[in-house]
C-alpha cells in the first residue's frame, strides 16, 4: 500500500476546510440487530408474564391505588401489585411515540423517536479528575465548567447534569445544579429532582431561561429522570412521590431502571433484559394510567456485575449487548429509549478506556438508541469523569455517527463514470472534480485525534492523545465563556432561589484550574 | 447504581477461572447490516458494468490471453480487457463457497465461510515499537518473536505474517519469513510469495513441518496473499505471475486489492465498494477460469485518504464500513471474505489506538467477516507493529468476538423463574445456582483490562493499559519457547533450504529484548 504525505498541503487544505458536520445528532441508526423480531416477542412476552405473575413490589400509596383501580391484583401481604397484560395493553394504547426534548437554540433540539440516535453527557459521577491528574470530590461548579466545554464539542449533543454536588445540601441541590448547566450551555439540559417539592421550581427554571413564556408543552428545555424502581422490580417509594410530582408538572421524563445482571437481574443477558422490560413495562403503565400521552422516555441503564468481584462493569461486550438490544425493545414498543455507553472502566483516559468506549458508543448508536447518555467524559466504571475525557470522546461520538450514518447507495455515490474517466483517462482520483465535491459531505474529520506522520507527531512532542486533549481542554476552560443565561433573567433568577454559584465562576478568571 | 468491589474475593475466584473461551474464533458474526440487500445488488450490478465497459488493464500475457479465450473483449492499443457478466456468471458456477484454512493443531482450523468470524494479525509493518519505545526497522527474527506471543493470545486466532524482512535480499525472505512464523506457533500461517520460482518450495516447507504428507488439498496448513491488482483496475503483472504459480501449486490464495477511497478509488464509499468489487469479480473470474473451484479467498483491503493531506487512514469510521460492507458483498457472492481492521492511525497504543481499533473490529466482526487481518498489533496506519499492542488487542478482539456472539435467547435464559425466585424468595442474584452456572459461559473476562478498584489500581502503581501489557508481553518473549517444528524436521529444512533465523535465537535467552 503507498501512501502520501503532505504537510504543507495539511496546513494549506485545513484552513480552508471549516466545520461542517457530516454526521450530525439525530441521524438514524438501526443498521445493527443483535435481537431478532422473534427474540424480542419472546422478551417481551416474557416480561408480561413476569410482571402478571410475580409482579412488582409497591408499599401501599397513591402509585399502587392507582394500578389496583386499573385493575391489577395487589397481595398486599408481600406488597406486590400484579399487572395483568389487558392493562399494560390498555396503558400502551395511549403511548407517546415521539418526544420533543428542546435545546435553547433549536439546532440542539432533540426528537427522539424510532431509530434516531443522540449522544450526551450522563450523570451522577461523585470524583473528577483534574487536568494535573488528581483525583477529588465533584462540586456544584464542576457542573458549570463540564458544561462549557460540552458548549464546543459538536458531537455531544446534550447537556445531562454530569456530576453530583457533594459540596451541597440536599435542599439546595436540585435547582443549584439545574442553573449551573443552564447558565454553561443552550443544549438540552437533562437533570434530576432529589425532592418532590423543588420539582415546580424546575419548570418555573426552565420557563424562565428559556424566555419567560411557559414553553414545556411545546418546547420542553428541561427534562428529568426518575430512577423509580430498585432492581429487581422494586418501586422506590421516595421517588415515585418524586416521579408523582414531575408527571403534575409536565415535565418530560425518563423512568430508568438500572439492573446489574448477576447482581439485581438474572446473570443471563435474556434474562435481564427480560426483567429491565418488565420494569419499564411496568413504568408506562403508570404513567400512563396517570396521564395518558405523557412525554416518557424508556429508561433502560442495564449494566453487568463482573461475577468474579461483583464489582459494577460497564465497558464490556456484555454490556454493549444489552443496551443495543434495549433499543430494539424499545422500538418494537415504538417508545423513545435512553440508554448508556461510554462507560469505561480504565480508570484514565488509556487504550482500554478509548476501547470500551467506541464498542458500547459504537453499539448503542448503530442499533438506533435514542438518547445515549453516558457517552462522554466517564471514567472508573460511572465513578469518575475527565476533562480531556469530554474531548476524546467528542472524537469518538463523531466517528461513530459517521459510522451510523452509514453508506448512501444512488447512481451519482455508485460512481460508474467516475471509475470509468479516471480509468481511461488522465485523471488520478486525487484530482477529480467528484472527489473535490464530496471531500467534506462523505468524510468526518477528526477535532484532536491525530493522523500526522509520525516524523510531525514526533516533532510535535510525542504525545498521547490524553495529553493532546488535555491541551485543548485547557484552552476552552481557560477561554470559552459562555453566556447561555440572558444576564436579565440570570438577576431574576438570583433574585427568586439561592442560587450559589457565583457569578465571578461565570467569567474569564472563574475556572479554578488546575 | 450500587457497586462492591470484594478484593479477597477477586482472588480467590480467580483462581478458579480458568481461562475458558466463551466467544471462540469461527462463531457467527452478521447482525450488523450497514448495506441492504437492494444497495448490495445495486453495486455488484455496477461492478458488472464497470468490468464490461471500462475493463481491466492486462499487459500482454498468458493471463490476458486466458481472459480472451474465455470470450473477453481485449482492446491491445490501450492493454485493457473488457470482461462480460457471461464470462463472470460462469466463473462463479464454479466457486467454492467454503476454504479450510488449517491449524497444524485442528483448535486452529479456520473455516472460512459465510459469515463466521476470525480475526488476527496482518502484514507489511516496516517498524516495530520496541518495548523501550524505540521505533526501529524490522527484521527476520521479530516474525518469529512475534509469533511466540501471537502463540499465547487466546483471540487471536491465525498469524499471518506481520513484518517485512528488511534484513534480508528478496530472494531470502520467502521461505525464511515463512519458517520464522511456522516456527513460532501451530496457529495457521499465511505468508507471500516475493518470487514465482519460490512457490513450489513454500509448499514443500508447509508439508514438512505438517508431518511430512501432502496435506495441501485436504488441510492446507499455509496460504497466500497476492496482491495482483493496482487499484484502479490495473493488473501487476509481475504479482499475476506469482498468481499463477500459486494457482499451480494448488495453495489457498487470497487476491487482494486496495485500493484508497479518494486516492486509488472513487471519493464515495459506493464508488470504492463498486471498484473492489469488480476488481475482485475479475479475480474470482481469472483464478476460476484457470482452476475451476479453487480455494480462493476475495481479498477486500478499502481504505481511505484522508482528502487533506493524501495520507493513508485506517481508523475511521469510513475504513469501517468500507470494511463491513465487503463483508456483505462477498456473503452475496457466497465468497469466502479477507478484510481489515484494527489499523490505528494513532503513533501508539493510547484512546485513539484502542477506540480506532474497537470501532473498526467490531464493524467487521458484526458484519460477519471470515478473515480479519491487522486486527492484531498495527499502529501508524499500518507502518509500524507493537509488542504491547498485541497484547491490548488480544483483549479487545476477545470482547468484540464476544459481541459478535450475541443474545441467546431460550427458556432457559428468559429466566422468568430465577425471577420469580429471587423476587418472592430471600435469594439474591449473586447467589442464585443460575448465576453460578453462567459464569462461565455467558461473560468473557479480559485478560489484561483492569476492572480494579481506583484504590486496587493505584496501590498498583496508576498503569496505563500500555505499561501492563508491556510487562505482559515481556513476560511472554522471556519465557514462552514453543517448538512448533518437530526438532527433526527442522533439522530436514534446515538442510533443505538457507535457514538464516538461527537455532540461538528460538531457545530461551533468544529474545534480545529489550
Amino acid at each position: 500500500m503507498r501512501r502520501g504525505r503532505g504537510r504543507r498541503q495539511d496546513r494549506q487544505t485545513a484552513e480552508i476546510i471549516e466545520f461542517q458536520n457530516p454526521a450530525p445528532g439525530g441521524l438514524e441508526g438501526g443498521s445493527y440487530r443483535p435481537l431478532t423480531r422473534a427474540d424480542i416477542e419472546r422478551i417481551v412476552g416474557a416480561a408480561y408474564d413476569v410482571l402478571a405473575r410475580t409482579g412488582v413490589e409497591v408499599m401501599p400509596s397513591p402509585c399502587r391505588d392507582l394500578f389496583e383501580r386499573a385493575g391489577c391484583r395487589i397481595d398486599s401481604s408481600i406488597n406486590r401489585v400484579f399487572i395483568p397484560a389487558n392493562v399494560i395493553d390498555e396503558a400502551r394504547t395511549h403511548l407517546r411515540h415521539e418526544v420533543l426534548l428542546a435545546g435553547r437554540d433549536p439546532a440542539h433540539d432533540l426528537e427522539l423517536s424510532g431509530r434516531r440516535v443522540y449522544l450526551g453527557t450522563g450523570g451522577q459521577a461523585v470524583k473528577i479528575m483534574d487536568l494535573d491528574d488528581t483525583v477529588r470530590e465533584t462540586v456544584l461548579a464542576d457542573n458549570f465548567h463540564i458544561g462549557r466545554l460540552v458548549d464546543t464539542l459538536h458531537h455531544v449533543h446534550f447537556y445531562m447534569r454530569p456530576v453530583v454536588c457533594r459540596d451541597l445540601e440536599t435542599p439546595d441541590i436540585d435547582i443549584n445544579q439545574l442553573y449551573a448547566c443552564l447558565a454553561a450551555t443552550k443544549k438540552h439540559v437533562m437533570s434530576n429532582a432529589y425532592l418532590p417539592e423543588r420539582v415546580a421550581d424546575i419548570r418555573e427554571v426552565g420557563n424562565m431561561v428559556a424566555g419567560g413564556a411557559d414553553t414545556f408543552d411545546a418546547r420542553p428545555p428541561v427534562s428529568l429522570t426518575a430512577c423509580w424502581t430498585v432492581s429487581p422490580l422494586r418501586y422506590a417509594m421516595e421517588t415515585v412521590e418524586i416521579l408523582d410530582e414531575i408527571i403534575e408538572h409536565g415535565i418530560p421524563v425518563v423512568t430508568s431502571s438500572a439492573p446489574q445482571a448477576g447482581a439485581t437481574s438474572p446473570a443471563s443477558l435474556a434474562g435481564t433484559l427480560v426483567q429491565i422490560t418488565a420494569e419499564q413495562l411496568s413504568g408506562l403503565t403508570y404513567v400512563n394510567l396517570k396521564k395518558p400521552g405523557y412525554p416518557l422516555i424508556m429508561g433502560c441503564v442495564p449494566a453487568q456485575a463482573d461475577l468474579r468481584t461483583g464489582a459494577f462493569t460497564g465497558g464490556s461486550a456484555e454490556f454493549a449487548l444489552l443496551n443495543a438490544a434495549c433499543a430494539q425493545i424499545a422500538q418494537y414498543l415504538k417508545m423513545p429509549v435512553y440508554n448508556s455507553s461510554g462507560i469505561a472502566d480504565a480508570k484514565i483516559g488509556d487504550a482500554q478506556a478509548g476501547f470500551e468506549k467506541g464498542m458500547t458508543t459504537a453499539a448503542a448508536a448503530l442499533a438506533g438508541s435514542n438518547y445515549v447518555h453516558h457517552s462522554a467524559g466517564f471514567l472508573e466504571s460511572l465513578l469518575a469523569v475527565a476533562y480531556e475525557q469530554y474531548v476524546i470522546d467528542n472524537d469518538i461520538n463523531g466517528a461513530i455517527m459517521r459510522l451510523a450514518r452509514g453508506i448512501e447507495v444512488s447512481d451519482a455515490t455508485l460512481a460508474v463514470d467516475v471509475i470509468h474517466d479516471v480509468c481511461t483517462g488522465p485523471n488520478h482520483f486525487l484530482g477529480h472534480p467528484d472527489t473535490l465535491a464530496r471531500m467534506k459531505e462523505e468524510y468526518l474529520y477528526p477535532e484532536v485525534f491525530d493522523r500526522a506522520s509520525r516524523d510531525d507527531w514526533e516533532a510535535a512532542g510525542e504525545k498521547d492523545i490524553r495529553e493532546i486533549a488535555k491541551l485543548h481542554a485547557r484552552q476552552v476552560l481557560e477561554n470559552h465563556w459562555p453566556v447561555a443565561i440572558d444576564p436579565s433573567v440570570d438577576k431574576e433568577l438570583r433574585a427568586r432561589f439561592d442560587i450559589l454559584l457565583p457569578e465571578t465562576a461565570m467569567r474569564p478568571g472563574g475556572w479554578p484550574g488546575p
